[in-house]
């Protein structure tokens, strides 16, 4: 069986899992249409029909959500004549009488604007307040711009309905990779930019082929040719970014500008993996289970400290995650600025608690640090000389080559305390900053398995311990 | 008291402990006739008068020679006609001749050639076979070259007279602060480089004011000014040296080409701190007492390990040190392309045996070491994969930044190991290397105060783990 025949049967496989069958369909649009009339019925009620238009939108609009995982978007669009306070406010509104209606409890949740999310009959429904207005570059908020999302991938699903199937294994093998999501928490492919990759390419495994050759920081999609005949070095320059893809339907945005340089190579390593070793289980990774001994082996061998605080309640996930993202990126620069090395970090969030982890080379500081004086012509050998020569705490000053060098106690002993000393001094919102004074608690190593009483954070340790590939197994 | 009127009082008082005096002439200049009329009857005996000239060289010739500290070195100048072969015989038979009638045992030593060394009352006395010819540019061994050092040394104190004192001073100094003496051992400034500095700078504190500013690889000094009007910068390229003094009797000869880095830079440094603070210190440091409590404190909190060795017998000295500063730097960069950070290093060598030191940031390796894969767009990559993708031994392979990584075992525990691997690869000679086999120790930490039973080796260990300069107590 060749490559291609390989990843064809393959793909025949993963679409009888992903494709939705007719009746997970008929479910589906029985309760969008009850959303849809529940909505509507309140926007009429509230004599609303003039300035608000419901409609769906995301990938059940478009037809390319996988089985068994849709969400409902249903965005409200407002005339452009409303103003920002008052859409918010009415879209709070009709978003939370429908959740009451629905025998729901909706949850305020808060992007750019404030918007409803519950779920009704296992399904999650978000009702998203947004302007409608005549083309993308007039649009007044980032949400405003989704619409023409949904109708350009529309437009070329109806020109080659083949599209459908072809977003959908890319979307499963992103996520069985772990690079689907836009969010910070993931920083990786989102569903629009899936299907511009899917429309672009035209296949899955086109895809793949393109992707196992992109060179972070070098590449650069102009799906729409908004650019054609331009020099692309400058507009690399502008966006800045590992990935490229202008938006067809927004010449001045980068469809993938969330894809973090980790997440994109992420994406290259297995696309190149892939299609040397085509396998399933780049679809279907192994869900691991909790091996309490081993990661209380790997704790103990290994050298890892860990940050934990509760979590501040009714903070936005994602002003969550990018304040923890900044916190870790702090610590991580502190800890090399003082010669710790740190091979890996990550982040655990739960309702109750975050945790931060490190693994560094070592823990503790050496006995001794080299402190190197000033060259013998500069004026400030005199001072260095005058501190520490009668200094019976240091070891010289002595030359080495031709430098004055003492040996000194270094200022920490372990990385516990410069993490102490430093974590007071990043700047973070109040909730956490509370949290970070009432709640922290330091631990290194074989201490850490605590937390594994809660398997959630336990499985996430063991397969951040282990830290091979998903598609390893 | 103005900074010149305090060192020209330190140079008063140096020169009343250095100056010989007329008892100790009378003593030397007697024991030197001895020599030369014994050494002059046995070339009479034999028949050499026409062509072996006898003549002292030296400090003792020249006067510089401070009160107990003089070697006598006669020279037995032979015609040029005089095969080398004979040279060497005929040297080695009528110094050994001149110790036994001297009733002392002649001890036969290796330069370029050999020469004879025996103690007559008290005093060294070295019998050194060399060519006497017409000038210093015609000379066919490197020992020829001394003869034109003295004339040109006399002839300078006899058109200055007061230079003596300030050689005697300047030499004492740079003994004080241990860096004199051109020997591998030490590699610092020879009898005769300090000679030409006085010389040339014409006062002691002329020489120090002079070194204060010097910077290494950027001192070029033409005494006799054989180089007037060339670009030094060429000239600097060529001698390529710490510090150059172009020989006044040989303009192809850097007279400070056994000056070390290390060794230039510890007189600069001295010159500056006695210059900024002048004390009698500088002359004669303290003689430390052996602590071994604070030996032994120093040694547990340090991270040090010994290597021992017996010393091999009847090895030139020179090219012992020659070769164990050799083994010295391969275990230096053998140890740092391992990434074990080296503070610093030492050599100690007694008649029984040999210590090589070093200080390290640390002997153990960490539990784990970070080994980066190849680029994405390596054609490596594959068999990285293959090689670690379902290694359990290794963490990940997983993508930082945007190359993939494992974490694996370093290669070696500790220093020890790295040692022991390495040496038996390190070249050296037959005997030295046997003694490398047969009686090698790697001792690390507090193990190493065994060997302070040897109260010399124990003294030079407290002093090298103090490392502060000589001057300072």
């Amino acid at each position: 069986m060749s490559g291609i025949d390989t990843i064809l049967n393959i793909k025949e496989e993963v679409l009888k899992g992903i494709t939705p069958s007719e009746e997970e369909r008929r479910k589906i649009n029985r309760i969008a249409s009850e959303i849809l009339s529940t909505v509507n019925n309140i926007i009429k009620e509230r004599g609303y029909e003039k300035i608000i238009k419901a409609e769906f939108e995301g990938s059940y609009a478009k037809d390319t959500w996988l089985s068994g995982e849709v969400d409902l978007d249903l965005f409200l669009l407002f005339d452009a004549s409303v103003n920002i306070q008052e859409l918010r406010e009415i879209g709070v509104e009709i978003g939370k009488k429908a959740g009451y209606m629905l025998k729901s409890t909706p949850i305020e949740q808060y992007a750019t604007h404030p918007y409803i999310q519950f779920y009704y009959d296992g399904i999650k429904i978000e009702i998203i307040p947004a302007y409608r207005v005549s083309s993308a570059d007039k649009i007044m908020t980032p949400v405003d711009r989704t619409p023409f999302h949904t109708s350009y991938v529309k437009k070329k699903i109806s020109e080659n309905p083949q599209l459908k199937k072809e977003i959908r294994i890319l979307k499963k093998f992103l996520k069985g990779i772990e690079v689907y999501g836009a969010e910070i928490k993931i920083g990786g492919f989102s569903g629009y930019l899936t299907e511009l990759l899917a429309i672009h390419y035209k296949s899955f495994e086109n895809v793949l082929l393109a992707a196992k050759n992109w060179v972070p920081w070098h590449v650069f999609i102009d799906i729409s040719q908004h650019y054609r005949g331009r020099d692309t070095k400058d507009l690399m320059k502008y966006f800045n970014s590992p990935l490229i893809v202008i938006d067809p339907v927004d010449k001045n945005r980068n469809a993938a500008a969330a894809v973090t340089l980790k997440k994109l190579s992420e994406f290259i390593i297995a696309s190149k993996s892939f299609l040397l070793e085509p396998s399933i289980k780049y679809f279907y990774p192994q869900t691991l289970n909790i091996d309490h001994e081993r990661v209380r082996y790997e704790l103990a061998r290994r050298q890892i400290v860990s940050i934990k605080v509760d979590t501040p309640k009714n903070v936005n996930e994602e002003i969550l995650w990018g304040q923890l993202k900044r916190i870790k990126s702090s610590l991580f620069r502190i800890m090399e600025s003082n010669k710790l090395k740190v091979f890996d970090s990550t982040i655990w969030v739960s309702d109750d608690f975050i945790v931060l982890l490190f693994e560094l080379e070592r823990l503790n500081f050496p006995p001794l640090e080299e402190h190197i004086g000033p060259p013998l012509y500069s004026k400030n050998l005199r001072d260095f000389l005058a501190k520490y020569n009668r200094d019976k705490n240091v070891v010289g000053p002595f030359i080495k080559d031709s430098r004055p060098v003492v040996l000194r106690k270094p200022r920490y002993n372990n990385v516990v305390e410069v993490i102490s000393e430093y974590l007071p001094k990043i700047k973070m919102s109040k909730d956490l900053s509370t949290k970070f004074k009432d709640s922290l608690e330091i631990l290194t190593r074989e201490k850490i398995y605590k937390y594994c009483s809660n398997s959630n954070f336990c499985l996430f340790l063991q397969k951040w311990l282990t830290r091979k590939f998903p598609w390893i197994y």
